[in-house]
């Protein structure tokens, strides 16, 4: 059945290598050991929290091109964003490889967005090769986006704490290579709903979760027992509450399959509020966590749904509401091509 | 023969609608007659800027869909941004528009981003009809990236004028429908060759769109004599200059058919200096002079290169260098496919 926005793969990419590196916080979390590599500085010994993110993405990058095996002129195209103005954590990391960049802006959708846009256009016979990518910093992020971290602004129970982190997949048409293949991808459309408090994002992105959700079970004629795990990206626990209640709705029911990467990223840790936020926070998951379980079959198939919350500090000052998006990526494991 | 980022397109998606809307200075520049509107209040009588740049893209989008004859759920996928932090011109735009979204930032190269990565995913067979756009406003960058307007600060020589300016294109696979057609593309990597100064941005995007001219070449198997035009977005007076200098190193002459859109847009108007600048400049030429052209059969082929600084002030005010990018779509007439 025809949904917006829902593509089923024709040639479906193979996930050949992974990679998640975080930060200290992140590294005393319940998901530390799955991550490759924990930070023990958060600055990584640079004057700033921009290069220091930066530096963390290309190493994330790096470390994907190592464990696949292949050089930078492998790669025909690398997909990245990042919460940053400009996304010059992207666009510094980019700038040390030699490879085509498309530089890309979807908040914390980010992670799904590079990976369907890469899949789009691998599968349409467009190179071999994708390297997809994402991160956030905690303490760019922060002085960004609210106050000065000298501040020590509170912040209110619904609030999330960004996750200083950042993922990178390697996805290839290549028919020689396996490992977890993309299936089908839904692009999803703005939602909001008139949300205005930026301490409260997961409300404001949990309806575009659910628009997408529902499209793209309608596109794909799947029911969510065809999914071991239905992940969102960082709902935290307000948006997550809410998703499960617009989704019933839908007359769907995720709840005993659903994991939000930022409810369960930092667990209980104390000051994390509603949980972890930034494009890092589901990109160090789906790469720590999910696909190498995909890879090594202990998973049949998730749906990796990142959302995304599009405004800007101006935007909010000059009063708009938040608008919201959820991009959806379907990924199984080796075999299901 | 190989290139890095070129791809040539099997199924070549067709321009079937193209918009551009200005604002008034522009709309008294040499190019006024070619352009769908012109703004007479660049404020649109909304109260801030960054709302009008919204708005202006929303315009361009919507006479887009209405000269193609499509609804908003005829669309695919629509993929946009700008200069804006966190691209509230395009998410804001995209909001009001029940369309799957693709956020994109290349700076000023978005135009070019969005056509190629509109043109692959519909090439490869995933959907029938994108809607590509991007925008720019002189008031909103001018405060987001250099001073106040009220400051009334001086520019020098090698200083650029943002554009005022939205434009949008609508490309198709649907076999029923013709209009220009993009032929081929090729992504660009960034090159940066260490320029720091954010009044000189010419000079540092000019790298890159030798880069990406030579790869397209190369790849393609075309000479400049192939093309009627090689355009690029803004390189300026100054990054002209530098751009034909460093084509000539790779023995590439394309002197008589260069055409920059930041040189032309304003002609020789008092205190623009050395040209046009943002992503709405390059958008407008294309969508209001080129693109008619060819439909009408004047023009047989040129070659659109947009290009992008990917620097932020955050970037500049650390020491960092500024990170070029150009990104290169052949669009050939009717009938070419």
């Amino acid at each position: 059945m025809a949904a917006q926005g829902y593509f089923e793969l024709n040639n479906r990419p193979s996930i050949i290598a992974w990679t998640s590196v975080v930060g200290p916080k992140e590294g005393q979390g319940p998901l530390a050991k799955y991550f490759d590599e924990v930070l023990s500085d958060d600055t990584m010994g640079l004057p700033s929290y921009e290069k220091t993110e930066s530096a963390m993405m290309r190493k994330a990058a790096r470390m994907a091109l190592d464990k696949a095996g292949l050089a930078e002129e492998d790669i025909s195209v690398m997909l990245g964003g990042d919460l940053l103005n400009q996304i010059i954590g992207s666009g510094y990391a980019a700038r040390e490889m030699k490879i085509p960049f498309l530089g890309l802006y979807g908040a914390c959708s980010t992670m799904a967005e590079s990976l369907l846009i890469g899949s789009l256009i691998l599968s349409g016979g467009y190179g071999q090769y994708a390297l997809c990518m994402t991160s956030s910093h905690f303490s760019s992020a922060e002085r960004q986006y609210r106050f000065p971290l000298e501040h020590g602004n509170q912040r209110p129970p619904s609030g999330q704490w960004t996750v200083t982190g950042s993922g990178a997949t390697v996805l290839t048409t290549n028919p020689g290579l396996k490992g977890p293949v993309i299936e089908s991808v839904t692009l999803g459309a703005i939602s909001d709903k008139g949300i205005k408090d930026v301490n409260n994002m997961g409300a404001a992105m949990a309806p575009a979760a659910a628009e997408t959700i529902t499209n793209h079970l309608i596109g794909s004629g799947m029911t969510p027992a065809d999914y071991d795990h239905i992940i969102t990206g960082d709902l935290g626990r307000v948006g997550s509450d809410i998703l499960l209640d617009l989704l019933a709705v839908n007359g769907v029911d995720i709840q005993d399959r659903h994991f939000d990467c930022g409810c369960e990223i930092y667990g209980d840790m104390k000051g994390i509020k509603a949980g972890g936020s930034g494009c890092g926070c589901s990109a160090v998951v789906l790469n720590g966590y999910f696909i190498p379980k995909l890879a090594r079959g202990e998973l049949t198939r998730i749906l990796f749904v990142a959302t995304g919350a599009l405004m800007s500090p101006t935007s909010s000052q000059q009063g708009e509401s938040i608008p919201g998006i959820a991009h959806a990526v379907s990924i199984a494991k080796e075999g299901m091509q």
